[in-house]
Parts: structure tokens; C-alpha cells; sequence
């Protein structure tokens, strides 16, 4: 199963032909943002509203011009109609500032089965790198310049801190401030376990990625037996909880089995549980 | 004059036709590098060889493969060949990581007219916000994930703070640590005179980008009257210099005629000594 594009406005195309111009703002200038979006292998899609409600926050916050949410609807609908993979997908939607400041965005959509590296890390966990993210805490806050907790899709900071990580026998990252203040993975939320309580660090005021995930697995997390706090925390946290998650839209919860090269407490009963309120 | 548009490996092509993959990494993460070059009036490029080393140490530090630096030269000149505009251009050569991590990357130029805004806000100076960046200064060192001093493709933050400083009324910004250190411009290098010495902060430890233009400006300075200092610098420094300039390869030295509101001292004769030694 390859890939499938789709190009708002335009329909499905060929994703193997060019479609973008190369003076776009978004290679450019990494100008724009994006979504992960989980397909089911029943062919439904994880939470896909509540990714198009934070698609059109960062549009927002990016000051691009919003896009049509009927049409985004009916382009999803469009692929996974024509979707025959026989896993699970992962829905990507994209804006970007288009061909120039206060032109019309260019908004697609690629729908591609789940690497095989993704399901692996969902089973067996992940070992993990704490690294600096090089801001103090807060500083987003009241800088909206910084534009924290907007999924932007400048993303090469967060690339090049995976392969750092990769580089050194790990296989993800949490990022903490300069003060040492969990904030969270590249591509993912951190969530621990701490004498039944899920807790993940507050989004706007650290400026890290509101999770639709997250909000998901803290939504369902009574029904599993869990309850729920949005705290800041620090590494020490991890190092003491009754197990760590990165959890995010495609991998769910990944169980966090190693930080810094410590091992961490994984409890299989109560991973089960949260990987199932996440949906898995 | 529109743009002219040439891929590395496939010559000159039509700008206005799709060329790039809507799945190209580029575009999908702000995986990449660029650099901007001067064409001037009289057909020759400013510096493109210190541009091209740029480059090639932006696409080691991103772990890119090499691009081939001959093949960059050859399409550099059939741009300029083709070139038909009567004023200055603006090439920009631009890396991707390309389709997928561990492929070939995507290696474009564009070529096209310096913007009038440009070239008037290198007569007429600029006024300037100083806003934060919210790393600590010295944050990049030893933490080479952070990409300080890599013009990677992910500017999201930079345009940010762009559009941000045009809403209060001004032109550009200077970037400071979240510890009160000048840093630098979104797209520019901060250079300040004082008694008669031209200073500007250290990249490297800084994380900011090694300005071509302002280490031509440094090499030519004593040519023309001046000392130079690299050293590190506070708003203070720029409110009691006798001249503050945004040195970049495009608008070479855009005097700043007020920070944060305040006018700052221009002195027009060192600020056309200063233009001369960049080369404008």
C-alpha cells in the first residue's frame, strides 16, 4: 500500500508527481503547520474534530487565512474512501503559508500505513534520552513569537534531537527546559504514573503541544482506574513513577522502558490499561 | 522579471510548474538548509563561495549527504546566465532532506528580484523590537540537537517574530536570550559601533548564525576607519552605540533608526562607510 495524497481544493492526486511549487513558504521557510491523525484498521479515524479544531489554532496563531473545515471533511472522507491498506494509516494534514505573505495557504493531505518501527515502539516501548530543549519554562508564555504549543511544521530541531538520540542506542527523546522542567517528546506527550494517578506537565504555560491523545487517554482514564493531574515534573519524577508513557496520535502509548540509560518501572497490568484507554 | 528556478542534477526548469513531492521531508518537517546570496546589478554574485561552505556545514550539522559543490557552481551560473533582470536578485539555494530520511536529498535555486522593501530598508534604516528567544544564552553548546548557528528551513519563529514586529509598527526585530544577551535578527546579524570599533556578538557560543556579510564587513572595516570586536552585547550597548546596523546579505547594512520605540543615533557618514564596506 502506497501512500495517498490528497490537495484541498483539488482532490486525490498523484502523490508521486510534484505538487508543490518550490518557492512555497513551506520549504521555504518551515511556514505552517500540521496534524497526525490515527486510522484505524475498522476504518475509522482516531479523534480527527479535535485535530481539526488544533489545525485551525495554529493556523490561527500562524495568522494564516483558516481553511475550509467542510472541505478538509470531505477530502479526509475522500481517502480514506480510497484507502486499501490493510493496517492502520496515519492521516497527515498540512498548511502552509502557500506562495507568498497573505497569498492562499496551501493545504494537503497524505494518508500512509503506519511503519512497521511505530507499532514496534507501541508493543515493546521505547528507550529514551532526556535532552535540553535550550528555553527556560514560561518563556512562551506572553511571547507568542515563540509559538509554543503550535504544531508548526519547523520541525528540525525535533529531528535532529531523534537522531541524536538514535545516534546513542536510544529511540526518542524528552525534552526538558534549561531549568529542568519536563516539557515533552518530539512527536509525542509525556504521561507518568505516580500511585494511580496519570500526570502529564501543563501545555500553555510550558508552551509544549496541547495532546489530542492525552486528552483522550485523561478522558477515559477513570473508566481504567486511573486518575489524572496536569503538573509539572521534573526527571526525578520519572526516575520514581510506577511507569512513563510518550503518547501521541499514532504510537498511542509507548511504554518509556529506559531513561538515560536507567531502567524504568514498566508494569505490564497498568500499561495494558493505559494503552486501552488510549484506544490500542 | 519573475523567478528563475533551477534543481541540482536537472538544470534550469519552469518555476511555476510543481516540482517539489508533497511528502519531500522539506516541507512535511522544515528539514533542510538555505542560504541567500546577492546577484548584484553588475552580474556578480557576493560571496558565493563562503555561501556554498555555509551551506555544506548546515548540511553536515543537519546529517544531510553532501551535495556537489560542482554541480552547485554549474547551476549558480546558468541561473546568472539566464538572469534578464536589470536590478539586484536574490539567489537562494536550498537542501532538503528529500523524500525520506536516509534518501537523497532535494537541491533547488531560486533567482529572483531583491524586493523594492529590501533595498528601501537599506537606504532608510530600520526600526527594530527586541524580543526574546527564550533559550538561555550558551544553551547550543554541547548540545548540537539545537542546531544553533545551522540556517536550517525551519524559520517558523523567525517569520513569527517578523509579522509580530510589523503589527507594533516596526520593521525588524533583534532576537535576546531569555538572560538579557543580544543574540540576532531573524534574518539578519546585529552589528554596533562603539569608539569607533564594530561589534558584534560570538556565533558560536551564542548559537547564532556566522554572518558571511558581516565577516566581509569585519574584514574590510579597518579599510575604512573602523576596529572590530566580537564580543557580547545588552540592549544598553545598542542604546548608547553610535550606530546600530542589521548586516545580512541582501540589504547588506540596514541602519537602525529606533529600538523599541526609541530613535537610536545615526550617524550618516559612518553609516555610508559601513554600507561601503559591505559592498553597498
Amino acid at each position: 500500500m502506497t501512500t495517498l495524497l490528497g490537495v484541498l481544493g483539488a482532490g486525490l492526486v498523484d502523490p508521486a508527481t510534484p505538487q508543490l511549487r518550490m518557492d512555497d513558504l513551506g520549504v521555504l521557510r518551515g511556514d505552517g503547520c500540521f496534524e497526525s491523525v490515527r486510522l484505524r484498521p475498522d476504518g475509522g479515524l482516531d479523534d480527527l474534530e479535535p485535530h481539526l479544531d488544533r489545525l485551525a489554532r495554529a493556523a490561527a496563531a500562524l495568522e494564516l487565512p483558516a481553511t475550509d473545515r467542510g472541505a478538509w471533511r470531505e477530502l479526509v472522507a475522500a481517502l480514506v474512501g480510497a484507502w486499501t491498506g490493510a493496517g492502520e494509516g496515519v492521516l497527515r494534514l498540512v498548511v502552509t503559508r502557500g506562495l507568498q505573505e497573505g497569498g492562499r495557504p496551501t493545504a494537503f493531505a497524505l494518508l500512509a500505513p503506519v511503519a512497521a518501527e511505530q507499532l514496534r515502539q507501541r508493543r515493546e516501548g521505547v528507550r529514551v534520552l532526556a535532552l535540553s530543549r535550550g528555553l527556560v519554562a514560561d518563556a512562551t508564555v506572553e511571547a507568542p513569537w515563540l509559538l509554543g504549543g503550535v504544531k508548526a511544521i519547523s520541525y528540525a530541531v525535533n529531528m535532529a534531537a531523534l537522531r541524536y538520540a538514535h545516534a546513542a542506542g536510544a529511540d526518542d527523546v524528552v525534552f526538558v527546559s534549561a531549568d529542568g522542567q519536563l516539557l515533552e517528546a518530539p512527536t509525542a506527550t509525556v504521561v507518568w504514573l505516580r500511585d494511580g494517578v496519570l500526570c502529564t506537565p501543563p501545555a500553555a504555560p510550558l508552551g509544549i503541544l496541547d495532546g489530542v491523545t492525552v486528552r483522550r487517554l485523561f478522558a477515559r482514564a477513570g473508566e481504567h482506574g486511573f486518575g489524572t493531574d496536569v503538573r509539572r515534573g521534573t526527571l526525578d519524577d520519572l526516575h520514581a513513577a510506577d511507569g512513563v508513557w510518550l503518547v501521541s496520535s499514532i504510537r498511542l502509548a509507548a511504554a518509556v522502558t529506559a531513561l538515560d540509560g536507567k531502567p524504568l518501572r514498566v508494569d505490564a497490568a497498568a500499561a495494558a490499561r493505559v494503552q486501552a484507554a488510549c484506544g490500542g
